[in-house]
This record gives C-alpha cells, sequence and structure tokens, in this order.
C-alpha cells in the first residue's frame, strides 16, 4: 500500500495509473486507493471512475456523478496511517516521528524490530533506511508475519526488509544492530536478548500503554546495565483552522503510549570480569 | 557537525578518529565533540585524553584523570539537536519528527526550505532525503547563508543542498517542488510563491509561535486556495526513570510553536477561468 | 435544583423525602432527581420507586425490577455539573473551581455577574458567598432572566442573588465590589463599566473560547488600566481506576476556554489629572 | 496570616491598619505583609513605610524612597498561595479548587482532613466550610500540629477547626462525616479508618505524586468497597498577557500530584451478611 511514497517525488504533476492517490472532501472523509484504468470509486456521495482521475492534476477538485466535490490528493505516510487509525495498534504519526529522531533512524541504519504486526510501521521504517539500511523484523504468530509479508508484497516487497517468524525469547540472530524497538506488552522479559543484539551503546526503544509496564522495565533496565533513560509521552493538540475563532477543538487524544528509550552501557566493574 | 550521522550504521563497535563521539555522565551532562589523534576531552571533571578513546567500545565507561566516571556514546540527531537547545532558534526534535512525518519528507523529497538560518534544519533535511532528493534552501541574511555554508562544509558539504542568499519576495527557482517550509515570521507574505514553487496539491508547512501570526496566515492560506489546513502543537513531557516512584519531572517546555499544514488545490470554478 | 447542596452537611444517614438523590451504575450512567413520596425512577434499566428509596442508607445499592444494581447517593455540586455538561453554556468544574481560588470568591464576597445565563454558575455563586456576601447578576435576555429565576427558586430563592435584566452597557448599579465575572462574549465592551462597579485595585474575571477574543481584551485591560494580568488554560486529564493497567483514559476534552484576570489600578500620573 | 481573607468583603476602599496587604511590581515581585502603624517595607529596592500607605485606596501606585513603582493590593488565597509556593508540601490553587468542586465542600461541611502539615489547605478548608461547618485535623508530628496551631492563631484560631495530634492508624473519633481528605503518602494503609468515620456514600479525597502509590491505593479501595472511583491531573498552563505577541509561555509546571476520588458504597451481597 505504501510503495508510491517510496517514489517520494512528484515526477509527475498529473496522477498516472497504479499511483496511489486520495479523493477527499476533508480531512476526515478521506478515502486512499490505487488508481486502475476501469477502476470504479464508489462512495454515498457518489462514484467517479479511476479513468477521468488519470490525467488530472493533483490537488484538482472533481465531482461526484451526484455533484459532491472531492479533491485529488496525493497521500503521504500522515494521511495512510490517520485513515488507518481505528485499528488501535498502529502507532500514531506523533509518536513514530519522534522514535524517529530519538533513535536516530535514517538512512543506512540497521535495525531489529519485533513484534512485526501487520507491518505497518516496518514499512515506515523500510521507507527510512534505504537501500544502506535493513529492517530485521520478528514476530512470533505466524498469521502476522503473513500478513505483514502480504502488506510488503504490494509495495514490491523492499529488499531491505527481513522476516522472521520466531519467538524473540531464543534471541536474535543479528550483532550490532545500531537499533533494537520492541512494540509488544512485555519487553521486560527479553532485555538480555536486546542487549546481546544491540552494538555497544546503541539505541533501544518501546512503547508502553500503562505505568504498571513501566515501572517492571525501569526495573530490568537497571538490572541489565541500561542508561540515559528517557520516558516521556507526546500530547498532540489540534486548533480549528478559523482565522477569526481561532481555538483549539473541542476534544483530543488523550493518550497513546509512554515512549522508553535507552542504551546498554558497559561500567568499568563489568569489563573487569 | 552531523556527517558521522549520515554514516549511520555502526560498522564498528570501537571508536574511530575522525567519529563524532559524546562523553556523557548524565542526560544532561553531555558533551559531543569530534575524535582526533592527540586530542583533549577537558571539563571541570578531569581530563580524557583522545587517544585512550579511539579504539574503546561504544557504550564504555571511562574516568577522567579526575576519577569522574563518563560514558563513550555515538551521539544522534537528537543529541545534538538536544546540546544545542538553548539557542532558541533551533527546532526541537518533537516537532521536527512530526513535520517529516506530515509532510512525507523522505526518500527522494525535493523541497524549498526557507529561510536557512544556521543550517541545523537543512542539515538533517539534506539526511533524510538522501541522493534522490533535493533542499533548496533561500535566505535573505548573507551572514546567516554562510554560517549554514561552513556548518554544512563541516559535514563533507553534502550535493543534495543548495544555497541561495535572496529574498523570497521575488518567488523561487523551482517549481513542482513536493514540499515548501518556511520558518520565518511572516509566512503570510509569501503564498503565492510558495503556491507556484509548489507541485499542485503539494505540501506546504511552517512554526510559529504566536497565535496572531497563525490568524494572519490562516487568512491568506484561504485567500490562496489552500485547503486541507492542520493546526496543531505538540506537548512533550518526560518523566522521572524510577521504577518505585515513577511519576512526570516537575517542570516541562510549555510552547515551542504552533505547527500549521496546508496544500494548495484548484476548485473547479479556478479551472474554469 | 440545588438547594440540597446549600444543606451541605449529611445531618442524616439515610436518605430523605424532599432531598436531591442520584442513583448510578456507573459514572456516566448517572441520574439525578428529587425525592417524593410516590415517585417513580424509570430507566430502560428498569424502575425503582421512590418510596423504596426513602430511609434507605445513602452508598447502598438498589436493584430495579428488572434486577439493575444501582447506588443510591447523595449528589455534589460536581456531579450536577457534570450531568448538565451536554449544554457548552455551563462552565466546568475545574475552570469554577479555579475561577473561585483566583479571584478569592468566599464567605463575604460581594460581586457582580454577567451575563445570568441560566443561573448555574449564580448558584454556585450563591453558595459559596453564603448570608454575608450578595450576588449582583446582569442579563439583557429577558427570557434568560426569567429561566435564572425560576431555578433559583426551585433551590429556595436564597435572598443573597439579585437579578437585573438590563444590558450593562448602562453599566452597573453597585459600586465597591470585591469581584466582577463577566461571562458573555464581548467583554472587552465593558472594561470601563468594570471598573467603576468595582473597589480600586478588586478583581476582575472571564471566559472566552478564542484567542482572537483574548487579544482584543488584552488591548482594552491596558487601555483601561488594569493590570496584574493573567491568562490560563485548565486542562483535565482522568485514568482509567485499573490498579494492573493504570494509564490515561483515551480521550479528554482539549478545551473549554481560556481565563483571563486582572485587576484594575491607578497609576500616579492618572491619580495626578 | 489568612484573617484577612475571612473577612472577604472590601468594606473599605482604604487600606487600614491591621489589614493584610501586598506591594507589587509584577506578579513575580510580590509582597504580602499586615500593615502596622510605624511599619516598614523594605527590599533592595527602597523603602516605603507602612503609615504612607495606611489610608491610601487599595489599587494605588507607589514609589519607594528610590523611586521604584508598586502597586498596594489586597492579596487574596491565590495569591498567598503562590508566593509561599516554594514549599512543595503546599497544594497548587488549580488542585484545591477542584477539590472543592469535586468534594462538594461548601459552606456547612464537617469534614477530616489529615495530615495537617503546617496548616495551609486546613486555613482555606476553614474558610469554606464557615460557621455551619467543622474542619477536624490529624496530624501525627506533634510539631507540625504546634506550627499549624500557631498558624491558625494568627487568624483568630477560628472555632470551626479542632486539631489531633495522633496517628489515623488508632483511627478516627468522628462518624459520618461529609468528607475526608487524606493528605499523606500512605492513604491505602487507612481505607478502613476513613470508611468508619465517613457517612454512608461520603466523599473520599486524596492527591498523590507517583504512580506507584495510585496503583496500590487502587487495590485498597476495591477492597474496602470504595466505587465511583476518579483519578485525574489537572494541566495549568499559562499565556504572555501581549495582545501582539499572544502565545503560551515557555515553561509551565509539568506535575503536582495525581487527584484521586471515591465513595465507599454498600453492596447488597454485604448487606446480606
Amino acid at each position: 500500500m505504501l510503495n508510491q511514497i517510496v517514489d517520494n517525488s512528484y515526477e509527475k504533476e498529473t496522477a498516472q495509473a497504479g499511483d496511489l492517490a486520495a479523493l477527499a472532501s476533508t480531512k476526515t472523509n478521506y478515502f486512499i486507493f490505487r488508481l486502475e484504468p476501469g477502476g470504479l470509486f464508489q462512495t454515498h456521495r457518489g462514484v467517479i471512475p479511476h479513468d477521468q482521475l488519470i490525467g488530472m492534476k493533483w490537488g484538482s477538485e472533481v465531482l461526484s456523478h451526484k455533484g459532491s466535490p472531492f479533491y485529488l490528493l496525493k497521500p503521504g505516510i500522515y494521511e495512510i496511517l490517520s485513515t488507518t487509525k481505528r485499528n488501535t495498534q498502529i502507532m500514531y504519526p506523533k509518536d513514530i516521528g519522534f522514535i524517529l529522531m530519538k533513535m536516530n533512524i535514517g538512512l543506512g541504519t540497521k535495525m531489529i524490530e519485533a513484534g512485526t504486526g501487520s507491518g505497518g510501521f516496518t514499512q515506515i521504517l523500510s521507507l527510512m533506511v534505504g537501500k544502506e539500511g535493513h529492517i530485521y523484523s520478528y514476530e512470533r504468530r505466524e498469521e502476522m508475519t503473513n500478513l505483514a509479508r502480504k502488506n510488503l508484497a504490494k509495495i514490491g516487497a523492499p529488499e531491505n526488509v527481513t522476516f522472521y517468524n520466531r519467538d524473540i525469547e531464543e534471541g536474535f540472530d543479528q550483532k550490532d544492530m545500531d537499533a533494537v524497538f520492541l512494540d509488544l506488552p512485555n519487553p521486560y522479559d527479553y532485555l538480555a536478548q536486546v542487549r546481546s543484539a544491540l552494538v555497544p551503546g546503541g539505541q533501544f526503544g518501546t512503547l508502553l500503554p500503562t505505568t504498571n509496564q513501566i515501572t517492571k522495565l525501569l526495573l530490568e533496565l537497571k538490572r541489565n546495565n541500561f542508561e540515559f533513560i528517557d520516558v516521556c509521552e507526546i500530547l498532540m493538540r489540534f486548533y480549528q483552522a478559523e482565522a477569526e475563532k481561532f481555538r483549539p477543538v473541542d476534544r483530543m487524544v488523550a493518550h497513546t503510549g509512554y515512549l522508553i528509550f535507552a542504551r546498554p552501557i558497559n561500567r568499568l566493574d563489568q569489563s573487569n570480569e
């Protein structure tokens, strides 16, 4: 679903067959699909044939057969994440953006992710680390690995992702990873495995919804000689985009999860052992 | 200062001459410098010769000649931004991370930034868009462009950045840009220029500290046919990393700026003109 | 509706005819009504005769004829405000509580409120200032004053409230008031009137939803020699009350209004005039 | 220190000997003291004799002998709490205001407070419940009870406060209290005592800084048959009061404590016992 995004540059001003496209009347009435000759976009607000959209300039207004107006937009990571946000498993852009910055994930990063889940975060990581980087993605549940594989196949099965269908209790196959991100409920059970997969001083991160999980994790981080621990949360507040009545919107998301980051270190008394 | 980051992968477990390194005793007592044979790290807590660090494993504890302990760490974008955060001009990781996600900035993005400032954000953008992308960075003040050039020279003068020392009142040289980010106090004065530089439906973003600026901008966005306007702010709250006394820290940053995003669209009645 | 509250002390352990009572299964399934011999409590979860409740201990569990459990509770200000919160005109407890503290409203305060609205805030103020204090409540719309009168009649028409059905453009009848609170959209139009009603250095407060209103107000406050201006907002975040899964609830109210407070002062150069 | 506040009404426009007064040049340069004939107000910005202030209108500007301007203000609860806020034991107005609303504390409330501490909250409670109400304040540490007694003596030793110098492990002397507020680190140890002091269905409240304390408390609340549990936190954000540059201030208090409220109930199966 994301491969259009990898081709990040708008080489053409106009929508092409095969492009990922969005038709939107408002930010919340937002539909993402792939343009196919002969295809039909259908909502209760009317129908628009894909052939009418192919060749049209991005950003154009277009009317359904019922006369309802839509704009033809090129969707980005943010819109794709936002339109699928009903799946509570999926991480929010506010959190993902900060994780990338905090864990120094970018071109060339080699890292481990577990669990894979449906592969949403995997796709973004794959996009960010590029050909020079690599994502090793572990998942215990076979059906999830299969789903993620299928999702990544849709975007051309990027070569910088390797899946493992395995319980990480057994440890990771990699050493000297730049970063390890655990997206599972009990990261505190796998810190020895994380430590032996990470480069010395590397980046560990996780996201947890409850404070109970965090207190368990903090204990284990200390026991496993992780330091430079950061625990934080990111609150995002939207405003009404009205010049004469500028004010926050009435309601907001109050919680997605706490973010925890740490780095394994080697104490002098350890190295003496 | 950032070139070590571009080389994002830890190819070696040990610190090498020429590497960007950090010596840190705590998150706030954090020093970033480049390792040079014969160099000296000096603080009031003691001295450590670079030659002692070169060849040492990352993440190791090391003592100054006074016996003060430090950890040798490989610094990332986040730490570099955080240690220079006293310069209020510099954007915060929480905002940068979200801007990247929201504006779909990644491998291959071709975009405009104005003003350049000291080039901090330029460096991060350069890193994120890679060789396939390009950053066109405009700045009116000659001394700032020179400073930014010098800062980017330090990291090897990446070929994906082009500087312009010019008032953007005159417009941009580019067309069909994926994104335009304005980091200046009066973005509302340049929306026509932004519009003609952006690909149809492309990504516009800016960061403004006051609500007065936002209300002016909202009026101009409407007048210039931008839609899908998002105004938001990101609040970041840190917690004490103590397992037995888990709680937020006492004080936090309450405001960096409001983020505003929009996309230029073409209405049907416009296209008929 | 609030008179039970004025009788704040639980003189009796058991519910009495005439008491304001609540039947609640959860915090959100909360019904407030007055106990009347022969009365019937009816919901889709079943019926409970008031006579069954009269004489029952507060805090007791009681079953409807369908077997649905409820608790019999004595409702307080908070529950009454919360159950009527769908009326967006009504101020939130988080804001009211702070207003009382900030404006030093308590036993003996003599103050003006405008507009009266449906009299909800009037009732709370009446309760807080007691017999030694007084509330002078102004409202332009006759139907609102009548509604407020009727609402206060229900709680015994406290003698410490006087209503005025009048446009405050004409000014207030009072002088030397301890405090003036304006709950109307254009407080900036009435600052001269506020100033002449307040005791020198007295407390002025208002609540406004948009930043546009605030910037207008700030200009007028300066022009009318108000100082010690405070502008703030109060964010309230609830947590799931689960010991093993302690975390914030998913969503929260993001905005009710900005609170603005100021005090009229007399500059030396003014007094010389 | 608070007795001027009890006399809440500004009966006179001018400052009188014996009045609690404030001299303030800004909100943070704020001095509170009692006016005494012959007294001297002294800061590094100059001296002002009390005799010059006695008889002066509240809200007036006055110059020190060095020419520094101050305003003469009547301080309220808020200013008194704010100027003493460096003592972290003292609760914040944002929290106190909400506690009063949530626990329905007002004229006539009869309630227990423990521990007394320095008596700051005791004084506010005493003020709010009036002559018809009563505060029973328990404290284990004798020196704190003595300090609180002394502090309350200064404001005329209100008759509606009774102190107990005793460990609440032994229980409270009162029954059928409207409310019990525990301001101590281990409220979870005293819920049986709270329950037997409260009227059925009455109001229990506490303030705790860490999530560890809350999870312990939640377990005990369930075990002791408390329901209608609310856990929340109140965030307060101030804005720069500048009309042309309206924006939040740079930094804020991120945490004072979590507020927890609950009511003891009687389940049907209990009453059958």
